[in-house]
C-alpha cells in the first residue's frame, strides 16, 4: 500500500463517470476493442489463406471467428439501437438484429468478399511499377488491407450492426492510414497505392477498377443544419467515382451530388465540386515555382516562404 | 551453435554503441516503450470507462497505472535532467523532481481531464454527421484517443518530466495519425475529424470548441539560430487559436506570432501566417482545373501534369 | 457445435482460395508477418542499445535474429524468385539466393548501418527546436524508426530477398506513417520530421544530411507501358536528392531525371517536375486567400469553399 497512491484514488474515481457494476468491478460488456481486432485478423488470414498467420486450418478459424463476432455484435445491438434509423439502405438490404444473425449473414458473404478482393490484388499488381508480383501484394500493401477490412466491415453495417463497422475501420485507419467509412460502397478491383490520409465517406459510392493514391478526400462539401441548429444525419453527402476513374494524389473531391465520371482521369491536389463527364482529364495548371540562388528566404531554415 | 552467426557476432557487436551493463547483459533501465504504452492504455481504460478493456476496476487499474507510471518517470528523471531549462512555463507550474511526484499529480489532474473530455466527446458527436451516438465515438474516434492521450501527456510535460510525454504523444501519433506535442495547450470541446497528418507544435495554443480536420498543421515559420549556427530552442514558434475556430483539411497555420481570432473559419488547404481577426473566414479562390475530354496527359498514367 | 455456423462453413470455405495443406490444416510456409515485426524490433533494439526494450543482450539478440531472419528468407526464396530480375542494381550488388547468406549479410551490414543512424540521431537533434536531447529523438522520434528500418531493409533489398524488405517497411510505415519503399538509396544524416504521408519511391537517391517534413512525396510523374498496355517494371522513375537539400511539408517531387542539386530548399507545398541546380531556393507565391467577417461560406460549416 503506497500512502501516496491510496489518499488520492477516491477523489480520482469521483472524478470518473460510474463505471458499470461498481467501481471495483470490471465494466459493462461493450464490445471489446481487442476482440474486434482479433476477429478482423481472423477474417484477413482466412482471405488470404497462407499469407497471414492463421493457427488452426481455415475452417476450424471461420468457426471460432464466427462465435466471436456474434458475441460483440451481440453487445453493439444491446448497446444502442441499430443504425437503420440512420441509413435508409440497411433497412432496405436486410437489417439484422441479434449477433448470430449478423455474424451469418458476414459467413454468407464470404465467397462474394473474396471474389472482390481477387481483383483488387490483380488491380495492385497492374497498377504499381514496383510491384515485384501479387504475393508482394498480399505481404505487403497497405490499400490491401484497408479494402479487405472494408468489404468485411460493409456487410456488417448493411446488415445494421452498431459500433462494430467503425471500430474495424478505425482498425484499418490506424494500420494503414487509410480511414474509409463503412456505408461506403465500392466496386472490385479497387486500388489505393501508399494511402497515408486518404479518407472516404459514408455516402461514397466507387465502381470497378479504381485506383486512388495517398491523400486522397472523398469528402462532403457542407453540413445541413436543422432549425435547432444541429447538423442533419444520414443524408448523401459524398460523391459518386464511376468506373476506370484514376484520382491522383492529394486530389480532394466534395459533395454529395459530384459524379466522377467512368474513365477520367483526376490531377494530383486538384480540387473538385462539381461534377465531370465520362473520359475527363482534370489537372491544375503547373504553379510556376520561383527558383533563385541569391534569395534570402526568411530564417533561412523556414517553410520557404 | 551456428558457424554462419557465431563468426560474425564480434564483429556485429563491436560496431554496436556500449550497452550499459555490458553486451551480454540486459541494458541499462531506460524508460520502456511497451511500458509506457501499457499505461496510458490503463489510462485510457479508467477515463472511457466500460468502452475499453479494463481487467480489474478503475480504482485497482488507477492503483497498479500509478505505480507504474512513478517507476518510468523516475528512470526518465534518472536519464536526464527535467525539462524545465526549456520550459519556462513548466518551472512556473510546479515542476517535480521524482516519479512519485509526477504519478501523483497525474492522479490529481484526473478529474479535470476526464471533465474536458466529456466536452471532447460531444464536440464530436455534434460536429459529425456520420457520428451515429456518443458511444460510437468514445469506441471508434481517433481523434478522441489523440485528446485524451494529449491531456495526460501534458500533465507529465508541465511537471517537468522528461522523455515520457513524447514516448506518450508518439504512440497516439503511431496509433492515429495525428501528432501533437504535449507542451501544446488545448481547452475543452476539442475535435479533430478523421485526423490523418495533423500536427499541432510545441508552443500552440487552443482554446475551447475548436474542431481540425485531417492534415492541419499548426507549425513553425521559421528557426531561429543563435551565433553558433545551432537553433535557438524554447521559444514561441507556433500559432494561437482562440475559441469556436473550425480549420478545413490540409490547412496550414504557422508562426508563433500568428493568431487565429475565435469564431473564424479557415477553409481547407489554405496556408496563413499571419494573424487574422475574430469572425474571420479564410479561404482560397478555388482553383479552376483544367476539364479536357480530348488531351492526351503525359504517359496516360502519370500524375495529371 | 452451433449449427448457425456449421451449416454455413461448406460454402464460406468453398469461396475461399485453397490453404495449402488442405483446409483444415495450417497453410504453407510463406514469410511470416508477425515474426518479419518482430525480427525488425530486435534489429531495433540492438540499434539503439538501452532505448528500446531487449529481453538478452545484444549479443544473444541478434543470434536469435539471424536465425530467424534466415528461416524467414528462406521461405521468400522459395515463394519466388530474387528480385534480381526487376533489379539490375541487386546483381551487381551481391545478390544472394538463401536465407543464411541473407542474414549473414545484415550481420555483415549492422557496423555500417550504425553509423549512419548515429548521423541520423545528431541531424534529428540539431534539426528541430522541440527536441530536447538525443536520447528524446531515439526514444519518442518515428522519423529514426523509419529510417532505421529502412536502412535495415535495404540491406535484404540489395541482397536480392524477395517480400521480406517491403513487408519491414510496410511495417516502419504502418507504425510511423512514412512510406520508404526499400529500393531507395539514402545517405547518412537523414531527417524526417513529423512524417506522417511521407512517400519516398523505389528508384531514389538522397545524399547526405536531406531533411524532409511531412507529406513529402518523392514520386514517379508518369508510367510507361509496353506494347501490351501492361506498365513497364523496374525502371528509374524517382528523383535524386543532393546534399543538404531541406524539404518543407507537403512538396511534391516527381520523376525520374529530376535532380534538386545540392544545398537547396524546397518549400512546402511545392510541386516540381524538372530539375534546379545547386543552391536554389524554390517556392510558391503566398496564396493570397479572401479574408471576410461579413461573407457567408455556403452551409456555413462547409469545406470553406
Amino acid at each position: 500500500m503506497e500512502d501516496w497512491i491510496e489518499k488520492r484514488l477516491d477523489a480520482a474515481v469521483a472524478g470518473l463517470p460510474p463505471c458499470a457494476g461498481g467501481d471495483d468491478a470490471p465494466c459493462a460488456p461493450l464490445p471489446d476493442g481487442a476482440e474486434v481486432a482479433d476477429i478482423l485478423s481472423m477474417m484477413l488470414s482466412v482471405l488470404f489463406p497462407g499469407c497471414r498467420h492463421l493457427s488452426g486450418g481455415c475452417r476450424q478459424t471461420l468457426r471460432d471467428m464466427a462465435r466471436r463476432l456474434a458475441e460483440q455484435c451481440s453487445r453493439a445491438f444491446a448497446a444502442q439501437p441499430a443504425n437503420s434509423s440512420f441509413d435508409t439502405r440497411a433497412s432496405s438490404l436486410g437489417a439484422v438484429a441479434d449477433g448470430e444473425s449478423a455474424a451469418a449473414a458476414l459467413l454468407d458473404a464470404i465467397p462474394g468478399i473474396r471474389a472482390m478482393l481477387a481483383e483488387d490484388i490483380v488491380a495492385a499488381y497492374e497498377g504499381d511499377p514496383a510491384a515485384k508480383s501479387e504475393t508482394e501484394v498480399v505481404m505487403s500493401y497497405p490499400g490491401l488491407v484497408a479494402i479487405a477490412t472494408h468489404r468485411v466491415a460493409h456487410v456488417l453495417e448493411r446488415a445494421g450492426v452498431p459500433l462494430i463497422p467503425r471500430m474495424m475501420s478505425e482498425r484499418a485507419h490506424s494500420v494503414t492510414g487509410i480511414d474509409i467509412h463503412p456505408g461506403a460502397m465500392i466496386g472490385p478491383g479497387f486500388f489505393i497505392d501508399h494511402g497515408t490520409g486518404v479518407v472516404i465517406g459514408e455516402t461514397c459510392t466507387i465502381g470497378r477498377r479504381v485506383k486512388l493514391y495517398q491523400g486522397v478526400t472523398l469528402g462532403a462539401l457542407s453540413f445541413r443544419k436543422d432549425s435547432d441548429g444541429k447538423l442533419v444525419k444520414g443524408i448523401k453527402r459524398h460523391p459518386d467515382v464511376e468506373d476506370n476513374v484514376v484520382i491522383y494524389a492529394g486530389a480532394t473531391i466534395l459533395g454529395g451530388k459530384t459524379v466522377i465520371g467512368h474513365d477520367s482521369v483526376i490531377g494530383a491536389n486538384v480540387w473538385l465540386t462539381h461534377s465531370v463527364p465520362s473520359f475527363s482529364k482534370v489537372y491544375n495548371r503547373e504553379p510556376d515555382p520561383i527558383v533563385s540562388q541569391t534569395m534570402t528566404m526568411e530564417g533561412e531554415a523556414g517553410y520557404g516562404i
